[in-house]
C-alpha cells in the first residue's frame, strides 16, 4: 500500500442558482474539491466521498509543503488501500457553508457585497447532495460507482440515493443515523447555546469586528469530543490519572488527565474551525430525517433508492449513533427488497471508529469496493 | 400519607475549626438544616439525608408563604411515605460551599474580612461528612439509624460508613458510584470550561462586582442535564416535535422542543444557582475514590464498614452512574461479607429516577426503612 502523495485542491465556480430547502438559493458559489486516482474512459469508476462535521475536501494525500497534513480519510483511500486510487477516481468535496474554501458564511455575498455571517442561507444535506451531483456532473461523470461517508457524511450518501437515485449505483454509509435522536439534537444545542452566548459572537457578525467566539467553540468541541468517543475507550485511556501525580485541590486548574486532553482539544478546533460553520452544520445534522416527509416510515423514504445496492456499518460502542439506528436504516431497504450488506463492527473506540484503521471494518470495506470495482471493470 | 406541612430551617454555627482534605481548615462556619419527625427518647430513631448537586437540605414540607416549595425529596419522606417522619427523626443539612445557607464562597472569610469567592477551600465529600457528623452529636444524637442519599448524595451516605463507621447504622445509597469514570470527570469539566471562560465570572470573583456568569451556568446546566435523563426518556419527552410546527430553517432560534426545554432548565438555574458552588460540587464528585489509597481496591477501602448494613439501588437506564457501578460496590461489600441488600430497578428515567415516585423503587424504600424502624423501636 502506498501513499497518494501530495494533492492539490480545485476549485469550481457554479453561476446557476441552487435552489435550497429553506427557499432561499445560492447564486454564484463555489465548491472545493480534490481528486485522486484517474478516471476511466466510459467515467463508470468515479467514488464520491462525503466529510462529516469538522472535515473538508481533503480526504487523502498531502499538502505540498506540509508535512503531517494526510488527509482525514487517507488510511482508506490511496493505492491498494480498501479504496484503491489505482481502480477508482476518488472525489472528495468540501460542503457549502464550510470553512475550508467552499463558498460560506465567511464569504462575501454577492447581492449585499458584505459577508454573510449569520445570513449565510441554513444549508441542508439535500442541498449538500444537490450541489454535489453538479459537481460531479460538471467532471464529466453521468453516474457515480459509489458515494461513501461517515457520520454526517453517511446521511449525505443516503440522500444521493434519496434524491439522485440513478446517478450512483452503491451508497456506504458508516456509523450514521436516519435522523439525530433527542439526545443527539439536545447535545447540538448546548454546543451551539456555548457559541451564541459568547459575547465575541455578536450575533454571527463577528468577522467585520476582527473577533472569533473562541471560548464558544472550545466549550462545544469539548461537549461533541464526549460523545465521539466510548466511555469505555475514554475509561482506558484516561481513566482518572492525575495530570501531576497528586490532587491540587483546584476548581480552575487541571487535575485530571482527561481534562488536559479536552482542553487541548477545544483549544486546537477554534484556531481552525468557524463559529458560523459549526451552527450550520450542527443544524444539517438536526434537520435530516427523510422519513418526516412520509409520517416517519423510514421504509416509504427509501422507494425510489430500490435500483441501489447498500452497505451499512456500525460500531458496537458507537453511543453517539448507535447500531440500533442504522439497523433501522436496514430494515427500511429490506422492506422495499432493496439489496443491502450490514457489519457491525465489535470495536472499542465510539463514533470515532469510522476514522480509525480496523482490521475488520476495513477488511469489509475493502471486500465491497472489489465488488464495485469488478462491476465497473475498474 | 400526608404532607409535612410547614417546615423551618434552622442553623448552627461551629466555632471549632474543621480540618480539610485539601489541607486548610474551616473555622466559625455555619450549617443549614431542617429536621422533620421527633426524636426519640434513646436518640436511636434519626436518619441523615445527604443532597446531591443542586439541592439543599430542604428535603420535605413546605417553606410559609411559598406555594409550591416542596422539599426535593417531598415523596420519600412524610408522615407515612417510605421514610415515615411518624416513626424517624429526619434530618436534611445543607453542605459546605453550597448556595443554600450554609458558609459558602459567597460568604465572608473571617481572616480576611473580605468575600471568599473563589478562595474558598475545596471541599471534599469527607469533608461535608465530617461537619454532618459534628451537627448530628450536637443535635445529641451520637449513633444515626440510618444515612441516606442518591447520586452525589449517595457518595455522602457511603462515606459515612469509611469516616464514622460507628456512628451509623445503616447506609442506604441510591444511583452512585464508587469514584466518576473518566466520561463523568468529562462532562464535569467541559461544564466547569463554560463557567470559567464567561467573562463575567472575573477568575471567581464576581460578587464585588455585582454580576454573575449566568451565560456559563446556563451552559453547565443543559450539559448536566443530557446526563441526568436517559437517552429513551428524552426520546418518548421530546422526540423531534418541532416548537412551532414546521422548520424555521434558522441556527440560533429554537426549532425542536428539546431545544426550548434545556435552554428553560438553563435559565432557571442560572438564577439561583451559584457559579463557585457549581465548581466546588462538581470536584467534590471527581475527587471521590476511596479506593483510591487503597491502590483501587474497593474492597479494601470498605473494611471500616464492616458492622455496618447497606442497602444499594440503582437503575437501568442510568447511564451517569450505571447499575454496574452500583454493582462494584455491592461486590466490595460481599468480598467484606458485610450485609448489603441490592436492588436494580427497571426505570425509565435514567439517572434522575431517584428523585421520582416509582412504585418499585419506593416499595423497596419503604420495606427497608421498616426493618430499620422496627429494631431502633421506632
Amino acid at each position: 500500500m502506498g501513499s497518494i502523495g501530495v494533492v492539490e485542491p480545485h476549485q469550481m465556480n457554479f453561476r446557476d442558482a441552487l435552489p435550497l430547502q429553506c427557499g432561499a438559493s445560492l447564486s454564484d458559489y463555489t465548491l472545493v474539491y480534490e481528486t485522486y486516482g484517474r478516471l476511466n474512459a466510459d467515467a463508470s469508476n468515479a467514488v464520491l466521498v462525503c466529510h462529516a462535521l469538522n472535515a473538508s475536501h481533503h480526504v487523502a494525500g498531502m499538502h505540498a509543503g506540509a508535512p503531517r497534513s494526510e488527509g482525514w480519510w487517507d488510511n482508506l483511500v490511496g493505492p491498494g488501500k480498501p479504496l484503491d486510487t489505482q481502480r477508482f477516481f476518488v472525489i472528495g468535496v468540501n460542503n457549502l457553508g464550510s470553512c475550508f474554501g467552499s463558498t460560506g458564511p465567511m464569504h462575501v455575498n454577492p447581492a449585499t457585497g458584505r459577508t454573510w455571517g449569520a445570513d449565510f442561507p441554513v444549508v441542508t444535506v439535500e442541498d449538500w447532495v444537490d450541489a454535489q451531483a453538479r459537481l460531479v456532473r460538471a467532471l464529466g461523470i453521468e453516474r457515480l460507482a459509489a458515494v461513501i461517508g461517515g457520520s454526517l457524511g453517511g446521511m449525505q450518501a443516503l440522500a444521493w440515493t434519496l434524491r439522485h437515485p440513478a446517478r450512483v449505483k452503491h451508497c456506504i454509509a458508516v456509523a450514521t443515523a436516519p435522523n439525530l435522536s433527542a439526545q443527539n439534537i439536545a447535545f447540538n444545542e448546548v454546543a451551539r447555546r456555548a457559541i451564541t452566548t459568547d459575547p465575541e459572537f455578536h450575533g454571527g457578525h463577528y468577522y467585520e469586528r476582527g473577533v472569533v467566539p473562541a471560548r464558544g467553540l472550545r466549550v462545544a468541541r469539548m461537549i461533541g469530543h464526549i460523545t465521539y468517543l466510548s466511555d469505555d475507550s475514554m475509561e482506558a485511556k484516561f481513566g482518572r490519572e492525575l495530570r501531576n501525580g497528586a490532587l491540587g485541590y483546584t476548581t480552575q486548574d487541571i487535575e485530571f488527565q482527561i481534562e488536559s486532553y479536552l482542553r487541548h482539544q477545544g483549544d486546537k478546533f477554534s484556531e481552525y474551525f468557524d463559529a458560523n460553520t459549526y451552527l450550520l452544520i450542527t443544524r444539517a445534522l438536526d434537520y435530516f430525517d427523510p422519513a418526516g416527509a412520509f409520517g416517519g416510515d423510514l421504509a416509504a423514504a427509501f422507494v425510489p433508492a430500490r435500483d441501489n445496492r447498500f452497505l451499512l456499518v456500525s460500531f458496537t460502542t458507537d453511543w453517539r449513533f448507535a447500531p440500533a439506528r442504522s439497523r433501522e436504516i436496514v430494515k427500511a431497504l429490506v422492506d422495499n427488497r432493496i439489496a443491502v450488506s450490514y457489519a457491525e463492527i465489535d470495536a472499542p473506540h465510539g463514533h470515532d471508529a469510522f476514522l480509525l484503521d480496523d482490521a475488520r471494518y476495513h477488511g469489509i470495506l475493502r471486500a465491497y469496493f472489489e465488488r464495485v470495482a469488478a462491476e465497473v471493470a475498474a
